[in-house]
Formats: C-alpha cells, sequence, structure tokens
C-alpha cells in the first residue's frame, strides 16, 4: 500500500499569503469602518470603496477547541493624523485568546482589557503577540508597507465590535513628524 | 504622558528561536524514548544522553482560551532505518486542537484520530499544519538539517502520552534509499 505524503497549505512568511485550495478573504473598506477615525472629515474625503485591509483565512473544523489560521493585511496611510488601522474587537467568548505574529512592514497592536486599560505592543517581521482572553485588539500600520500579520485564533471566539462602541482608549497619529499615541479625551 | 511602545517576543522565522525575557526549554534525549523506535538494539547503541529533540515556550497567562506559542526543533538522524521522531501524544483535553507551522528543514507530521487511522503531511518550511482535535501527533525528521515548527495550542489542552501506549499505525522508515511509511504490523 502506497501510503501518501499529503501536501499542506502554506504561507509565505514575507507576506503572510496563502497557498491552499481554499482561502477565504475579506476586504475592509474605507465605509465600512463608520465612527472608527477621529478626524470624519479627513474620513468623509476618502472614497467609501478605497480597502483598508484584507484578512486571509484557511479552512478549519469548526468545534470547542478547533483553531483557525488567517492573516491580516492592513494598508498603509493615514485619516487626517491618524494611522490607518483595523476595527478592532473583543471575542463573543471573552475568555478566548489569540496569537498574531508580525511577518511585513511595520506597525503597533493596541490591546485594551476590559477596564478600558490600554497598551501598545511594536509589530515588525517576527513579533509575537500573546493576546490573552478578556483583552480587545487592533492593528495600526505606522510604516510605509503593507503591515501583515498572521494570527491563530479558537473557532468559536466569535466578534464582539458593540463592547467596543465607546471606542479604544489610545489614538496613534502623526503629530510634529513623530508617531505617537494620544489619550483619548473622553470622545 | 508618554506612551510607551512596549517590545514582545520575537521568532527567527528562519530556525523558529526565540528572543524573549523568558524562554522556557525542554530538551528530549535517547533514553527518554524508550520503546518508542522499533529497532530496539539500534536505539540502546546510542548513549542515553544524546538530544533528539528540543521544546522552546514562551510564557502564556494560564487558564481556559489561553494560548501557547512554542517551537519544536527535531534533530536529523536513524535509529535502525527509521527516522528521529517526536514522542507524539493526544491531548488531556481532546477537542484541543493545535497548529504547527514549518520553519527549517524537511520532515513530516504524522496525525492520528481515536480510531487509530493515520496520515502523513509534508512538513517544510511555511507549511502550514491545522491539527484538529482528538487527533494525535508527532512530527518525524526526515532531512538533513534540524526540523523546526512553531505551534499554537491551547494552554489547558494538556499531554496524554499513554493512550498511545500501543503506538501510531504508521512508522517512517529509509529503505531501498527512499522515505518510506510502512504500516504497523500490530506491534
Amino acid at each position: 500500500m502506497n501510503i501518501p505524503f499529503n501536501v499542506p497549505p502554506s504561507v509565505a512568511f514575507q507576506n503572510g499569503h496563502f497557498t491552499a485550495e481554499n482561502v477565504v478573504k475579506k476586504v475592509t473598506r474605507s465605509g465600512d469602518l463608520v465612527g472608527i477615525f477621529h478626524d470624519h472629515a479627513a474620513w468623509q474625503a476618502i472614497p467609501a470603496q478605497t480597502p483598508f485591509y484584507e484578512v486571509e483565512m484557511l479552512d478549519s473544523p469548526q468545534g470547542e477547541g478547533e483553531l483557525y489560521v488567517g492573516a491580516t493585511h492592513l494598508h498603509p496611510g493615514r485619516v487626517g493624523d491618524e494611522f490607518y488601522m483595523t476595527r478592532g474587537h473583543f471575542h463573543h467568548r471573552r475568555e478566548q485568546g489569540e496569537v498574531y505574529m508580525g511577518l511585513r512592514g511595520q506597525g503597533l497592536l493596541l490591546l485594551q482589557n476590559e477596564r478600558g486599560e490600554a497598551r501598545l505592543e511594536n509589530v515588525s517581521p517576527g513579533s509575537v503577540h500573546i493576546i490573552p482572553g478578556f483583552t480587545a485588539h487592533r492593528l495600526i500600520n505606522t510604516g510605509t508597507d503593507i503591515l501583515s500579520a498572521l494570527a491563530v485564533w479558537p473557532t468559536m471566539a466569535g466578534h464582539d465590535y458593540a463592547a467596543l462602541a465607546q471606542g479604544f482608549a489610545l489614538r496613534v497619529v502623526l503629530q510634529e513628524g513623530k508617531i505617537q499615541a494620544k489619550e483619548v479625551q473622553n470622545g
């Protein structure tokens, strides 16, 4: 009996693109990001169809304990003085964590717990981010290249965007030529 | 207020080594692998202190839903005609899955479900292995370099080696100059 050596999916570590029979892709555009950026006029000036980020995901079995593998590709740019970023979310199943790994570009991972305490981690190729449960997470592209990060997370985690309706406690902006994190003035 | 950009751990994708404040390392040696290889005499001829593989792990919070990040470095070699391999295990929490990614070297991932059905996936730099729950897993180094694979798995998964006391249903050997998978004759 000839036992086959199966070819699994693969990822290019230099850019986070997958090769697999089925890769699900989802594009998030400017028009999808209502109320995310603090400069509303600058956001409105960007055509609604402008892609801000793409997520690629591999097929996974569904169920308690199963894991997804995906990658986020966040374009560089600013809305006013604020760097492009993902919407960010808590997991619906709050206790479920996630792992991010930087693959391409330069940016920040904004983490925030349920008490609203925020912190930032540098994202760069090879950076490893162990996101605990009960922690919202958002990627911010502070560089000039696409920011790509690999992610592994439980298939049952789900997303909860509504819990962040008041936004994150920090914004990352370019002011006086410097990348700066600013505390949000209860906006 | 000066908000810091924290430096997270990092991984070198070319070899799976971590840079972090705390990296736990565990070495598994020939003498730890009693009864794993089918050629007992060939195994006995190898000094018990010979390292077969090392596992590196980053710190993670502990709890339901939290995730570990680690890397396995499996040396090249054979015990008789059988390639060096890890012990392999089911998770104690059977439903918990795992993700492996090949980083360095060439090998195989042996997967086996609870009915004893086994399959093999090629492991090479960039290969992505979504290991479902209820599935035992073992790395096999069929190359000449160290086989390094990154892994992400739930901190609550645990290990169950005893459930594999009868071993896996396949062995990978070099016979007639070829890498071949053989069904185990109920050994």
